[in-house]
């Protein structure tokens, strides 16, 4: 059976709270949820980990490679833009990860705009809110079905 | 009824001939079929467009308010880091937009991590190949139940 | 008999459509009209020239040189910032043009600070609305009177 | 009635004088007296002011603010590009202000394209030569009568 | 009773020893006590917390929206510089802050002029040792009653 | 008896009037005022100078060498990120000077967020309103016994 | 027998009337029957495009590909500098292609000297004047012979 | 007896796994055995330390004062280009420390050419393979002789 | 008679007082002093000019066209760097100028190594001490000779 | 009888040896042998000479004006992107020369992009491999017959 | 027997002359004979060189095609910042190369932290003194057994 | 007795040929004559020297040391802008010398503003034709006696 790893990162567990005029304001259990529903659709396994600490992330993804996991979704969050830390461990595992953002970052600071993470990634969703998440998981899902 | 449109930038009439090894073998045609196949399920309609020309895709943009489009699918290839007259058509007619693109522009040349038209759309899709298409499109058609 | 071609670029034809709050509820036909009256006042003809496309208004520049055209007010909008191809057509025909800009670009994003087209004209008008046009116009016509 | 404040900047005592292949012959006098002349014509009060201080043309605005002026005129010269003290005297004041410059700033060294004061006016115009002067004070005057 | 939350980030608790010849020889335990006892006077509770990881830092302070903490003295030390995560954090829990610094750091390295943080700060005092902690308790306790 | 001096420089003659989002209704009078009155506890002699002009600020800092002035309280304003003249200024007569900003520079343009006087000043205050003043005053009369 | 594609960019329609003293007098049409005598010594057949839209330059190179086009000489002139989408269009059918440039874009503006299209092509010929084209023609048609 | 401690910083315990076609497959526990020999050689005491949090590093470096490790050989990989924190620890307890890289920096993305805690140490190593550490750790013991 | 103007900046008046150890404890007035004796010698007339004010500067080189000053010797401190307003009062009045610089500006910060104002001078000397003045009134003096 | 230069710059000599996967194996005396036999049939002289040496490609260049070189055929190789010496040279002696590199510069590292020695040429013909420097040598010989 | 160039660059012959509060008392002949020793206990040939001329380095490295050279340790000083030459002549020959650096360039200006040379290195030493170059001796000579 | 050497960098042995309009027509045996009886009047011995190569001036500094000069004036002409190794040499032999130039650096290319060198001489004279070095060598003789 697949199993997905869900990674959320720094002040992501503040959602609900956090500037909701951006965010909107569904907690992060709410999403982890909906996740976890659309996934048992497929019959694919989730795991949810949110932390606001760098070194866990890093931690976290490393261990993906003795856990047998198949895919990473990952929202970095202010991570995206300063871990060159999270960047290698993605690349070390080799596993493929889907970046996603609730809001779109090209709206927001101009230091924003950059990922550090993307290039180790599969790609990259921003703006499409919690559904960002639900397309990444169905990439990883039922992408070999689309292109037949 | 519903409708969608999806524009294809400059080049990407050359899909399965252009740079296999970055973008597969899949032709628009096929994309467009795809694309048309997953929006009937929902009843929605879809219109396709591609050009080349800067201006037709700003034209285009700018028929959709007197078209009653609902939304817009838009991979500006090319013209996604060289176009404010995209951008500003997209602001224009204030239809929701999700910018798509193939492959992961964070892991092709610098000049393209830098999108002039993503701030005018609700979002950005990049890296999952033809899926993004899908799921722009699953974004418009299914995005209010999934926050029930 | 003098003539005066007003050319004006992408997404212009949205007037009173795009973004009210930054350019008003005039359509592009009234200050074509507003600007053809002025105009007649000092029995000058005028041509007028609306293209979202980048190579249509460079053929419509390079057009000048054999119609006979004597001045340009150009609002090149988007290409403003992004085309070196109007830049060097107005080089080409040596023709004297101004270049319009409704809105105050300097308040706009920094991007948008930045001409491409202005060194290739006379000069520079923006934030003074329809007016703008006007300006230029008379610039044209009784310039030589007020030297006096 | 209506009282226009047309204020100078640094150099432009010696018009006539300082490089003449860029700014013509006529003197700061003689540009005054036509503005005078074309604001009689529409009832409006013109008071002159130039200086090479830029703190003197800071209170010169910030004294705007008790002496009912409704309008500015400036060519701040040298101190659009270095000068964040009118930038901000026009900012607090908050009477509607148009930037002109005489030369087409744009054709000049790289360092004279961007203006520091452009941002705190209502819009610029540059290149037009002296009648830059007569079309900011048109736009004062009768510009209301333009979009009827 | 109202409480103030004192944050000192990476190797503040080296005060006393790291180079003693910018940031004298009081020990943090020290500057902890004197803010103590200044807040007692306003009968205020002071809480009082050090990390060297950025996580540890973000991890308290959105646990002060429960804790129900009503306003942040942060040294964000080295992360001033580098923390979009203490950024966020600080904006995701909307309880005013002032960024500190002992040090004047418009007098050490170049890439410590500019701070990530203080954008997500009320203000940010430096330069002034361990004064600036009392300012910025002061600022909380008695600020209401200076604009009387 | 200790002598300080307050300067404020330009356009702060407008306080109250100026963008009053930003600064609030307080004079400037008003805020001289109350930092007379707390200096007066400290048995600590005022003196106040506001001046829009560049040279005035460095002429009265070059003047304190003279005047027995023991400390400078400083808000630029506009200076801040142009005067070289001003930062030389406070080198060359090394009496110790505090910059204060009413507002957070850090939250406004990207220009205001570096200071070119501050790094010929002990420190900097900036975002903590005309209470910064009163904090600047306190550091040069008690900040001796707080280290005890 | 082998055919050799010419396009010429924007504003080369111009040529005899643009600027001169950078060009010459010669006419596109000169220039044109220039390389076809100079062709047709080596058997070589060629093709003629001038357009002064990007999208049209695009269109033609796409369609080399069908048209079993053997190689392309491309003066992309304006669009050299701006045009991701010629260099995306040269990249996708992958026949060879050499940029001319008529005079030393090193010789003139800044954003002249670096060109977007050249990683595109085989290699680039600048400031040669017309003999350009027939370089790029001779590298096709005998460059084989030379390095026997 | 001498004791050196060997830090070594995030996805290094991926060694071996990792990017082999780049660091080979050695394994981390490797290294240290390997060090561990060498350094018994010469009397030396060693001390391991690995970890992907940048907080672990800081906290480690800082407690080296107490703990009298006479000397830092440090790994800092991701942290290298991102830690202001480490630079600021090793610059705190001013032990000598060598900076490690087992890849060549120079050879990978420009980011990569950067170190913010090189300042911090003695020197720097990289591109010599697990060679890199042997070499830090022999200039640490043998060094005073070789200048004999 | 010829006549040299000497024009020296901002704090220059401080000169024996800032920072002795760049510049020594001569007084300006020693200096002009100096000059005025060097000048005897070559039967020319030298007038002095201090002032903190930019706008000051200004005025005195303007009037330097009326005044029929045939050369200056300017010292513009901090405004070399900041002041475009300096920079055009000398290329209007035309008259050949001389910049100074006591100390090596090239050895100071690096904004100091760039000067806005030498671009209209005929010259530069910096770094020879107070010496630097008596080169260019040489220059100045005997100049026509030496190439005899 | 014309005389014509090559001159060959630092590690051209290794031709055939250095990254033949860039330059083909035809050595640096084969390219010699094939533009001497090219330039006998136009009845030209040449003379060829190769340098590691800056100064002695300078030593050259200035040479040239004695020695009634007609023109010069320059690969600068690395010195392209370094030398102002060089371009100086050229510059000094006004005899034309022709920049030749046998690559693409423009597919290669991105200091490469940018030619120093260029503007100091007529033009500059890169990535076509040896063929470059017939074509520079057809264009001496040829050239003026092509315009008539 | 196996052979290693010792290279050093620039200003090296002024070892113990210049600046020894950087680089110490040693003479470069002192280490030269250091490095021989060491090489002698390893039964490895050494040859020595120093340049100041960027031309005779490149000429020394090509040389090492023909000589038979195993490995290269080179010091290229200031040559490490600007030359290209060296860089490409490294490339060429493909013969295994350390950068040496006695001082940590790290500590240093701005423009020495980049280095040229290195990504055509193994790799990089800095600031060990000149132990750097027996570490870099050692690399080559015993690096094999260490993996074992 | 004083010894002063006068060094002339690249092409400045092409004077009186090179750029006419830039330099005059003065060959450089005229320069070194003038300064050599100018030093004579002051019984200083003079020591000229003129390269093309860098290594040669870097050799030429170094030699200075043993060769007991007392001061350098040199003229590093286009290297001014690109050696680090000359710029090293002047540190390394601590001998006081000038930077001079012919022209003003300032009106000419940007990349002309700066100078490398620079820093490590006492002082730069730019501008002043060959006047430059009689004023260096003054600066050398009698200096002392200026401040008497």
């Amino acid at each position: 059976m697949k199993k997905i790893l869900v990674i959320n990162g720094p002040n992501l567990n503040m959602l609900g709270v956090r500037e909701p005029e951006i965010y909107g304001k569904t907690t992060l259990k709410d999403i982890e949820n909906m996740i976890k529903n659309a996934a048992e659709k497929y019959g694919v396994l989730t795991e949810f980990f949110q932390s606001n600490h760098e070194g866990d992330i890093v931690d976290k993804i490393c261990s993906c490679f003795e856990n047998k996991v198949d895919a990473i979704i990952i929202n970095p969050a202010a991570y995206t833009h300063t871990s060159v830390a999270i960047r290698d461990a993605l690349s070390a595992v080799k596993i493929p990860a889907i970046e996603v953002h609730i809001s779109n970052i090209h709206l927001r600071e101009e230091f924003r705009h950059k990922s550090l993470t993307a290039p180790a990634c599969v790609g990259q969703i921003c703006g499409l809110g919690i559904y960002g998440y639900i397309a990444a998981l169905e990439y990883f899902c039922k992408n070999k079905e689309i292109s037949k």
